[in-house]
């Protein structure tokens, strides 16, 4: 595991396969990359209650909707372990109360709710409170091996369909610090790398909280892949230039319709696809899809107007004035070639394609 | 005109007619306002030299095409008060090397190399010494009075056709601050709310370099306009919840063709207004117009990488990384409903329609 001496030796020689190990059970505790300290210092942080594991999610110190999932997972053991509840009954009351708070810290990604209801289920399965706890740490540690696996599955998926020197655009972060490692989108570009196709990939800074910049970059530096940083601002005119093959991003949520919920910035790249005709792909994990609600009823989260006003602690725009700052945006299906999971790459009509997958 | 502390008295009146007067001719120096300080400080810069004001220019202190233009003519008026030239030969030798410097401080405005052209064919009709510095600075300072008159008539052009309640999207600074006052796209919605049409203005805060945080909130906020501070990333997706009425911009460069250059970021805006339906104007003085290059021709400036990586000395993103940052895209001419100028709304075909305004 990496622990940020070992990045680089001597700054020239650098192990690719140091996988970076976003969160993480170790000692009865959460361990996690702090990702709002990145790209400045790699650091990492550890949790003994579910209170703090809530904290570090609502703060983006662990993001990326498989992420949250998992250590929303080890909250629960956290949760679980710290009971001093005697019976059954008594224990899952306390977990209920995990569960709640778990649940409020991010609206949008589904993979949180569905990390959780995942642990409940098999809390309420258990007779004993000893069986209970030990049942919800295998789960959450067999999510997180799960999570991997199944990244490795999808990114090898998706790599099949790329061809040498493709120039790939991606979106925000959903890499290795999006899963527990590995990635999504980020996992396609790395198998399709590891595989030797030599891609270049354009990464969008990502406004406001920027895990473009901060995360993809320092990513994508880290493994060693070929890429350029570009702002938000310049996707049109490079996909006008014919510089973009093809784009490949990460979804918080996919509905069975194939709408995906996605960082804000998603859709307009996508509706920019369409135009100059890029295919536009999705990559997710089952876990990301929710096949019960609707596209009206998915609440998009609105984000501290500080995420736009500030960086650090300089003052970007005048005080007091009104910001929106939406977390996440929907992309229609009709703007989606694909959807690559850790099954296989789906395709239009969705409606279809998406309940076969289940 | 404005000097800081009057802006708010008391922090609660607002004098809303104070002009913030973005480039100045006084006492045989040039004053301006400092860009790159805002929001945070309305700090007035004097300079002697053309010199300096060349570095002026390619550090963004003053930006925006109408400004720069003025800017750089009230340069050559330095150069000429600054010539030790006993013959109106070395005095034009003096002026060709000032031109030939300040003209290559930014690639991309045509207003600046009309504005340096102007003042040659001045220099170039006069035939005593004094005369010719005399008559660079009447010129610079009638540049400079021009581009009031003709953002005021401009602007109102524009805002005859608004209407009241309209929800109207700028993108970069188009305002008193890519002008010598009053500005562009902005001077239209300035117009529009003076007629008493209750507009609300939405702006990207346009990264890199963040003109609409920066210089476009602190516009709106300083004259009383409602408006709210977006990421550039959220522009697809409040166009597809049907906020966005219309959109305006600014210009650098518009050729004879109708196609636009301007900040990066605002081909996309253009390409997702066309997919919304949403009608896309460009406001711009006919000194903006380009009538001899054609498309492929004219250089798309592209800016220091720091613009991306740093903000103050925060670093967003790993050191070392490849950066693009274009400053311009080109906007084609099907993507526009109208072009505002001093002369009325150009409408397509734009080769006519411009042809006609000339």
């Amino acid at each position: 595991m990496l622990r940020g001496k070992n990045r680089k030796n001597n700054g020239k020689l650098r192990n690719r396969s140091n996988d970076l190990l976003t969160v993480e059970w170790k000692n009865n505790q959460v361990v996690m990359i702090d990702q709002t300290k990145l790209p400045g210092k790699l650091v990492y942080v550890r949790y003994k209650k579910y209170e703090d594991v809530a904290r570090a999610i609502e703060r983006l110190i662990v993001r990326g909707a498989p992420a949250i999932g998992v250590a929303a997972a080890f909250g629960m053991s956290l949760a679980a372990i710290s009971s001093k509840a005697k019976a059954p009954k008594a224990l899952l009351r306390d977990l209920e109360i995990a569960y709640d708070r778990l649940k409020t810290t991010r609206p949008t990604a589904v993979n949180l709710v569905w990390a959780l209801d995942q642990i409940m289920n098999v809390a309420a399965s258990k007779n004993n409170v000893e069986e209970i706890k030990k049942s919800i740490i295998l789960s959450s540690l067999k999510m997180a091996t799960d999570d991997i696996t199944t990244n490795k599955k999808l990114g090898m998926n998706g790599a099949e369909m790329i061809r040498s020197d493709e120039v790939i655009l991606t979106h925000c972060n959903a890499g290795s610090l999006a899963t527990v490692t590995y990635g999504t989108a980020l996992g396609v570009l790395r198998a399709a790398n590891d595989m030797g196709k030599k891609i270049r990939v354009i990464a969008t800074e990502t406004r406001p909280v920027m895990q473009g910049s901060r995360l993809t970059a320092f990513e994508l530096d880290h493994y060693g892949i070929d890429f350029s940083l570009i702002p938000d601002t310049a996707v049109g005119h490079l996909m006008s230039k014919g510089i973009i093959d093809r784009v490949i991003v990460g979804a918080d949520r996919i509905l069975k319709t194939g709408h995906v919920y996605n960082k804000i910035g998603t859709y307009q790249i996508a509706a920019l696809a369409k135009r100059h005709e890029i295919p536009f792909y999705v990559a997710a994990p089952n876990s990301t899809f929710d096949l019960t609600s609707n596209v009206n009823e998915v609440v998009i989260e609105e984000r501290n107007k500080n995420e736009l006003m500030k960086i650090g602690n300089k003052l970007l725009a005048p005080k007091g004035i009104k910001v929106f700052n939406p977390a996440f945006d929907v992309t229609p299906p009709e703007l989606i070639a694909g959807i690559i999971t850790e099954k296989g790459i789906l395709r239009p009509p969705y409606e279809e394609s998406i309940a076969k997958n289940f």
